[in-house]
């Protein structure tokens, strides 16, 4: 057994945490960007308590409200002008997982100079980012608890991530109440991209004890409360549950990384703007299958979880549990044709290959290309 | 559910890692103050191979080996001023939890001035510490996961923690290959002492579900190995799982805290000089009978871990499982007598509330007394 863990972030959990937000930024800064999107911390009022806790605290801000689902390299870029236009020395990000990670590339590029994507691909190293603190607003991503912001180059369409300890967030708040805004067709994705995140952390070749019990924990979280927020019979405590199980999600793919379910569907969702969670809905139950005879017992304990008997049935562990949250669907329903597998597959072996290479197994070109063809 | 969760320490796990010490250490300090004990990683040839590898990264240091069982607040002055007499930028601890504790507070020491107890018993706040980086060579104390350090007043003999975030290790190197030099004596009570930390933590009022999770690891790891490796039956793996439990148990304490049996073993240790994990299991048998009804769920499932049913039996399967392990002993075998116990439970009212409050139930000085007097 050898392995690293290593994540520095504070986190604090705890329901209404959010209106804390300036006394908590205090030590990091005296002027924040909040990155935001365009509308829901608007119309659910979060940001005008974050604004307002600033302004308690003392803390300057200024606003930058234009980040997209699946976010822009270029976005990134005006934020970093934002930022230093404003002289702001902190970076705040109050949103969903794209929110969170434009926030943390931007906290990066302030204090790296050049192409992100350079650092992306590896072909640069970055050293130091703003101080950066998040408040995730839904239940997903994990964002809050790691190193990992995952980008597009719209040139290129390459979904890809950058991955390194400068952009940790100093301090993430996960406040329950604040997710609760979220639409149910969110909430079944999100939450389904916190489940593959422990699934494939669990099941990759860089798991070790620590994150193998965190992500067994997430999974229990998940599958004993998703379904009862889903279809709307949810409690505080279930929204405590599914909150901290995102949390978790985030901490061990920043540990043990995810596998192939997450490198097949980067290039899907960079390709046709598709939502993130859907698409790994599509693929997780067709890389399941393939997945678990090489690694019977972890497959045989996730069905489990999800009420089914071995590794054996683990797919169909998943479709159900896919449908108890009213998430079943296909690529083809998602606007993938089979045209785009060619492109798809290329561009996978390309971006995704280390984190093929993760899975317990490793899939070829023919494999992926078979993949995506039985999830259309 | 509220808690917070900060552990910012670089967790390097695996077998022959210590010899890579120099290399993990150089970013951050140029000399490296050796703190170790009098004897044991002298003999085993480690304290020459971690100096070498110091030398190969071309980082200097000066050896301080003058820490016993139970540091004393003293030989952290005579440290101090070893790392300022040699101009030391960074503190290497290397040994099991007396030399990791007086490494953290020599640390600690050379930033702040004045007297370490206004720090530990928190009349004054201290900022900052040379960057301190661990080596543990034994699986018990955990203090390689945490901000903590246990240190004796010889003026007073209080045993009290400080504790805080500024003696956060940098790096904990937790190598299983330097932990088989351990006699079976101390090997089964720091590893009953890492099962403590485990139990104390899972069962505490701040326990948190990514403490339970961990908590549960741990005594699971040790539940299984344990036994085996003090009966000279270890595999590499029963050592790996031994090793990372102990670190796990550090981890969960310094998010959740220890409670009752550590806060009453203390007074005994300061006053008596007692090996610690042997204090602990002359207490903690007789601590669970009382709280277990307070907690019956975690409890019944501790029991089960240990081959028990339920919480009823959970201080009869902690005796077996002592047993098991060759460390059933009492406060009376310890060389404790009814005298000591009233000065004990003064002290332990006096300098671990903070502890019995962490309990499920908090005991009164009359309960402290009478599991004293049960346990000699």
């Amino acid at each position: 057994m050898e392995f690293c863990y290593n994540l520095p972030v504070n986190l604090i959990f705890g329901r209404g945490k959010a209106d804390s937000i300036g006394e908590i930024s205090s030590p990091y800064g005296k002027k924040a960007l909040v990155v935001t999107g365009t509308g829901s911390t608007k119309r659910s009022g979060l940001l005008d308590r974050v604004t307002d806790s600033l302004e308690k605290a003392g803390i300057e801000y200024a606003v930058f409200d234009k980040v997209t689902q699946n976010p822009l390299t270029t976005t990134v870029y005006e934020g970093v002008y934002a930022a230093v236009m404003n002289q702001c020395d902190m970076i705040l990000g109050v949103g969903g997982g794209s929110i969170m990670d434009a926030a943390k590339a931007i906290a990066f590029c302030c204090r790296n100079e050049g192409d992100i994507s350079d650092y992306i691909f590896g072909r640069k190293q970055g050293r130091g980012a703003l101080p950066i603190i998040l408040i995730p607003t839904t239940c997903g991503t994990g964002s809050e608890g790691n190193q990992i912001a995952v980008l597009t180059n719209p040139d290129t369409m390459d979904k890809k991530a950058l991955y390194t300890l400068e952009i940790m967030p100093k301090v993430s708040v996960v406040d329950p109440d604040v997710m609760k805004t979220m639409p149910v067709s969110v909430l079944s994705s999100v939450g389904f991209d916190a489940f593959t995140h422990a699934l494939e952390a669990y099941t990759s070749k860089k798991a070790n004890p620590v994150t193998d019990a965190q992500a067994l924990t997430a999974m229990e979280l998940l599958a004993e409360n998703l379904p009862a927020l889903v279809n709307g019979k949810g409690s505080d405590e279930a929204w405590d549950a599914v909150s901290l199980a995102a949390t978790l999600g985030g901490m061990v793919i920043g540990a043990a990384g995810v596998s192939a379910a997450h490198g097949m569907e980067h290039p899907a969702s960079g390709l046709k703007n598709i939502v993130h969670g859907r698409g790994l809905a599509a693929l997780t139950p067709n890389i399941a299958e393939r997945l678990a005879p090489a690694l019977p017992c972890k497959f045989a304990r996730v069905s489990r979880i999800l009420g089914g008997t071995d590794e054996k049935d683990c797919a169909d562990s998943i479709r159900r549990f896919l449908k108890s949250i009213d998430l079943s669907v296909t690529l083809g329903e998602l606007g993938i044709t089979p045209e785009d597998v060619p492109w798809m597959t290329e561009n996978c072996m390309k971006i995704s290959i280390g984190n093929l290479r993760n899975a317990p197994l490793e899939f070829s070109e023919e494999d992926v290309r078979e993949i995506y063809l039985e999830s259309i």
